[in-house]
This record gives C-alpha cells, structure tokens and sequence, in this order.
C-alpha cells in the first residue's frame, strides 16, 4: 500500500516535493499600473481582449497565461496530462472559454477565491502521487464578469462600501513537474493544508474579509498544528484576498489562539493595488488576485532569495447569488500551499 | 520519485486499487416511483426536505446519503480525510449547504453532470497515493433547483422537447479506502480515463445528449487505447445521462472508429424512470442521476456478481446560462471510471 502522506487532520507532506517548474502571471491595466505591475509577465490593456464579452475574455487571460508559463519550461501543451483550473464564473465558464483549445484532460474546481489553492494542492497530489508527469493549475477572475454575476452589472455604477473588495482582472498559472527543470534555484511545494468551510454568520457580500477571515485561520492554526513547527521558519504567511477588513478580523483570530502572524503577515489583495489611489477600498479579491501575486511578487521573492518558505493560503468566499438572495450566510474556505525555495 | 501510474493519453491505472468500502443512494419521490426505486437506499417524498427552499434541500439529500455511506462501512465522520464534492448549482452551494455540519477538508469540484466521475476519479487518486484514509465523493442534482438555474422557475410551466432530459432529484455518495471492509465480494477502482472538453457546436439547451456525446465518446475510445485492452472484457460501459438522443449519437461516433459499444451500453439516464409513462422525455439527467444509478443499480449488478467490471462514463454538457445567452455552443466532458468486483 503507499505510504501515508497525510499528517494531522487537515495536511499532506510531500517528502519528494513536486517541483514549480513553469508559472506564468498576466492582468489588466488597472493591475498593470498597480505597484506589481512591474513584475507582471504581460498587461493587456483591452479588459475585452478582442472578444465579444467578458466572459470569453477571461478565458483568453486564462489561455494566454498558460502558454506563457508552458513558455517559460520549454513544454509544449501535449505533454501536460491534466489541467487543474478553475474561475468564478458559474459552471466555470471562463476555464471553458480558455481551455478549449489546448483538448487535454481537465478536472474542473471551485473554491471562490480560495481556487488557486484547492488546484495547486490536487495539482502537486498528481504529480507526487505518480499520476502525472506535468499538471498545469490555473485560475482567474475579471472584474466586470464577478461584477454582473455577483452584484450588479457594472453599467449601473451601484457604489460600494469601504469594506468591498476589488475583483482583480487577470490570470496565474503554475507548472508542476517531478523533477525540477534547468538551473537553480528551484521553487517546490512541500506541503498543503486543506480548508474546511467555516460560517461566522456573516451575511455581507460587500465584506467578503469578514466571510473568509475564519477559514483563513482555520488553515494556519491547523497548520501550525499538523507540521508541528513553528512560524519562525516561515518568511511570510500570505493570504489570498481578505484585504485591509478581513486582515484585521484575521489576527484577532489567530491571536486568541496565541499565534500572533502579523509580523509575518501579507495578503495578496493588499499588495496587488495602490488602495487608496487606485479607489479600490479593501484591497484586491478574486481567484486572479492571488494566482497573479503568487506568480508575479512572491516567487520573484523566493526565486531571489529573500525568502526561503512561505504558506501561501489563497481564501474564498463561497457567495451564491441565490442563497443570499433567500438570506444565506456567506461561509468562507481556504486552502494553503507552502513553496520552498531549493538552492 | 514515485513510479509513473498515468498510461497511454488520458488515463491512470491503478495497481493497488483503491477500495469502494461505503456508498449511499437517496432520491426523491419520482426517482422513487421509477424501475430503480426499490434499489435506492432512501426515498424522500418531501422535495423540500423541509427546509425554506429547493438550493438548502438539495444540501439535505447530500448530507443525508453521506451518512448513509458512512454507516454502510461503519466509519465516523471524523475518520474521513477528505470530502470531494459537487453539484449543479452556482457556487456548489448544494455542497456549501449539505458538508457544512461534517467540518471536514472540502475540494469543490464542478464538471457539470460529469461531476460524480471526476470526484471519484481524484478521490481514488488521493487514496492510491497515500494522501488520505478515507474520502469521500459525493454529488446530487435537484429538478426545481436546475430548472430554475438553467431554464425557466418551475412555475412557468415550460414546455419541452423531446430532446429535453428531467433531473434527477436526488444524491449518490461513495467512500474510498486504501482496505476493504468486511467480507467479500468488495468494489474498488481500477482504472480512470479523464475527459477533455469537447465541442461539436451544439447550442440546443434543450438537447444535452447532443452536446455530452462527444465528450462520451472520446473518453470510451481513449480508455480502450490507452489500457490496451478489448471491450470483451467489460460487462458494461455506463454513460451518465445522454438519454435517448445523445446514446444514438454516441453509437454513431463510436462506430465511425470501428468500436460497437451497443451490446454493452447502458445510460443512466434511460434507467432511472419508466420514460414514457413517467413523462421524462429523453431520459433522466444531473450530476444525482449517475451518481444514483451507481450506488443503487449499478453496485448491486456487480455485488451479485452478475457483472464483474464496468467502465463508468458520467458525463456533463457545460451549459452556463450567460454563455448561452451571449450565443456561444455548450461543450461536453466526460470522466470515466473502471469499477471491479473482486471476490
């Protein structure tokens, strides 16, 4: 029988770590004159990208990150055996629009926000489990397209409350592989921490921070717990998109468990955006929002060294139109992925 | 590095097979008056499960059928590793509903009424790679909340062509273990063949069989290239629901590559209701349909030892209201599953 991987209650350890091998990042304008613009692989400046609506524009983010990241291995799409991919969008048509055109076996997922991080965790199981050689795990989000599925239609110009997030428009994709791929340093993830869903009972979908807050602490104080190690040899805790609300939510609950993160502390929303320049209130949210940070800002900082291991726990906030309509809360779920940088 | 299990073009064979140690069938009332009723573990007459409203019941058929599982094996919640989940509606709030209470590691999982293959077919990955004990794969559909979703509230009163297919309302779990349980004869996974989209330009929502055959047929053509192996050796090939029209289509494509499935096939959406009488057009439909059929006709067929293995085709037609709307065509996935009986 195979060997137990699973430590914990919540956790894998993968001793034979799945390697990053390709990883791509691209976004829109907004993002682009953003403070990570500059790490971004590509900005579009046609949130349309030549399409017809924006839901066929996210899948061409999501098309086009793809073959940057397969670009940046030197692999060709026919020797990738699955794709992990998700998006908001409902029935994930964006990954329908996007991964069209490659024709390779597809596992379709959905965690809201959290995705990047439920497809990097089943991407890296494939890989080290011997069930692929090569899985690419990509996800997006665009904001006019979470904007008429989840609120309202951007043509409305409804206001939002300071406590609203910023849907980022864009994609990241990442490359697993077995065995790492040209020179060093290397990037690998070495373990992962599945969410369970978590509902405080929040009912805002103009608070998304508040919804996820609880799921994100759920991940690192199981993680913490199932690794059995301490946050000191972590260089950074980064979550995906609670933003400047949900941030603050998050330490008070990590704090009541004696864990006190902020000194390690970053969120991908909070980076992503000038807040207050660029009037995005919170900060950044969406499944795009954390897949660009991660394969733009944090592996430029593992790759150069500055850091060394970071939990990556991208959050999401499982928001369905209908049941909030019908007076639903809205739980929250997180997944987290540590990445290691190996000389 | 662990040894290579992923074969040919689409697929995984699975030398220590994960076993199907616990399953669970429930159904609505109308399920429950068809030829199947008799086999489905439980009948609910009450489509609301008394709950406020069809998206919360819906959580209800798939918490209850998950306990069912979980007693048929003897195992406790707290056992399972990992809940592996889907269903129809937007933001997999049926699943949001229905896992919340059993606090448990969550993967979302969405492939539209190919749903209940691709969870089976990660969760036998996690458990033959060691990622966990125990998981659980579990899916259900709901005829209200998918007419309401996709097409036109219930209360309209539609009409609907032939062509049009009825969901099944109702939910079908299976927990997968690295051991059998108990006494002989036992079920596990041998195999999977992972769908990719595919897309013949069908627009008819009201026609799903169109748009699922396709995808069927590439999974069958690829499973019997890349295991090697002739159709001789199965007593069944399963599809999920293609009903009527999709079935024919799927016998042409087959044909046009020399392979004739007919004499094997069977649909889980032609078996679940007495078609005519009960007034289903062509057949039965959504992600609880196979997932049903599996757990109740399809377990007992191979318990008894009338069949010893089956290639099991849930299959999906990725119908998003907007996409449709913008006049884009409705591809197909497929996930196929190798289900054994071993003595």
């Amino acid at each position: 029988m195979a060997k137990i991987k699973h430590i914990g209650q919540q956790s894998v350890r993968f001793e034979e770590a799945p390697y990053i091998i390709g990883w791509g990042s691209i976004a829109g304008k907004k993002e682009g004159d953003g403070p990570l613009g500059s790490y971004i692989d590509q900005i579009e400046t046609d949130s349309m990208m030549g399409k017809d609506n924006w839901e066929a524009a996210e899948g061409e983010f999501q098309k086009k990150v793809v073959k940057i990241a397969l670009h940046r291995c030197g692999l060709n799409i026919g020797q990738i055996q699955y794709i992990v991919c998700g998006d908001l969008q409902s029935q994930l048509t964006g990954c329908v629009h996007g991964m069209m055109e490659f024709q390779r076996p597809m596992f379709g997922v959905y965690g809201a926000c959290s995705t990047m991080g439920e497809s990097m965790s089943l991407g890296a199981m494939m890989v080290n489990g011997g069930f692929a050689n090569y899985v690419v795990a990509v996800t997006s989000s665009h904001t006019e397209v979470a904007e008429r599925q989840f609120r309202y239609p951007v043509a409305y110009g409804s206001q939002k409350p300071l406590s609203a997030t910023w849907t980022v428009t864009g994609s990241g994709a990442v490359i697993l592989g077995q065995q790492p791929r040209g020179k060093g340093p290397w990037l690998k993830i070495t373990g992962v921490t599945t969410g369970k869903m978590m509902d405080f009972g929040v009912q805002d979908s103009m608070n998304m921070g508040a919804c996820m807050a609880p799921a994100a602490a759920n991940v690192i104080l199981a993680h913490f717990d199932d690794f059995d190690t301490s946050i000191d040899t972590y260089d950074k805790i980064v979550t995906g998109d609670l933003g400047t609300v949900g941030r603050d939510i998050l330490f008070e609950l990590t704090k009541t468990k004696k864990l006190d993160i902020q000194g390690k502390y970053m969120d991908c929303g909070i980076e992503i955006y000038n807040n207050e320049e660029q009037d995005v209130h919170a900060g950044g949210s969406g499944c795009g929002c954390s897949a660009v940070v991660l394969t733009s800002l944090l592996f430029r900082k593992l790759l150069s060294g500055e850091w060394k291991k970071i939990l990556f726990i991208p959050t999401g906030a499982l928001l369905s139109k209908i049941s909030f309509n019908e007076g639903n809360t809205i739980p929250g779920i997180a997944h987290g992925v540590v990445i290691e940088r190996e000389e």
